[in-house]
């Protein structure tokens, strides 16, 4: 299994709009081959961090879906007003990592 | 749910004896109220990163197994070999998430 996970940052203020967006999300990632599940985190010690965790049966499924349409789609439905306040949290923007133990 | 991330530094060489000690471990927290899941991460991009993620049902259920004798058992299993080359990684030893949307 292959994980992805995303830390991103923002305006407290900013922060339910990003939430609400994750549960409005168009849902067309669920469709991919080799999808396993996403998650969404919010830190309960800082505030404006929000981490996106997504499970993928190998890695080569989680990069064929990063260039597909239906990821574009995906983002294209986040507004440019959100997306301008949200920033990459140092070099952990998108750390991949091999599940080895349950 | 609740989310327990830790993220653990060490030495390359001593990695695999690590993810060996987890993929042993001794299970107690499988049986504590409100726990649901453990899984231990390895990144592809920075081998000496690790990284332990726990989904608990509620954020108490988490704070009483960590008081709790059974987390100290298990522990104890880890050599003072190998806990004397794990490192906390800055701040992000322990964080907790809650999850906010799949």
């Amino acid at each position: 299994m292959y994980i992805s996970m995303s830390r991103l940052r923002l305006p407290v203020a900013q922060v339910p709009e990003l939430l609400e967006a994750f549960r409005n999300r168009a849902g067309l990632v669920d469709t991919a081959a080799g999808f396993v599940d996403l998650e969404v985190w919010h830190s309960d010690r800082d505030p404006g961090e929000v981490i996106m965790v997504s499970r993928w049966r190998r890695r080569d499924a989680f990069t064929r879906y990063m260039k597909s349409d239906d990821h574009k789609v995906s983002h294209a439905r986040i507004t440019p007003e959100l997306k301008a306040v949200i920033s990459l949290e140092r070099l952990d923007h998108l750390h991949t990592y091999d599940v080895v133990a349950t």
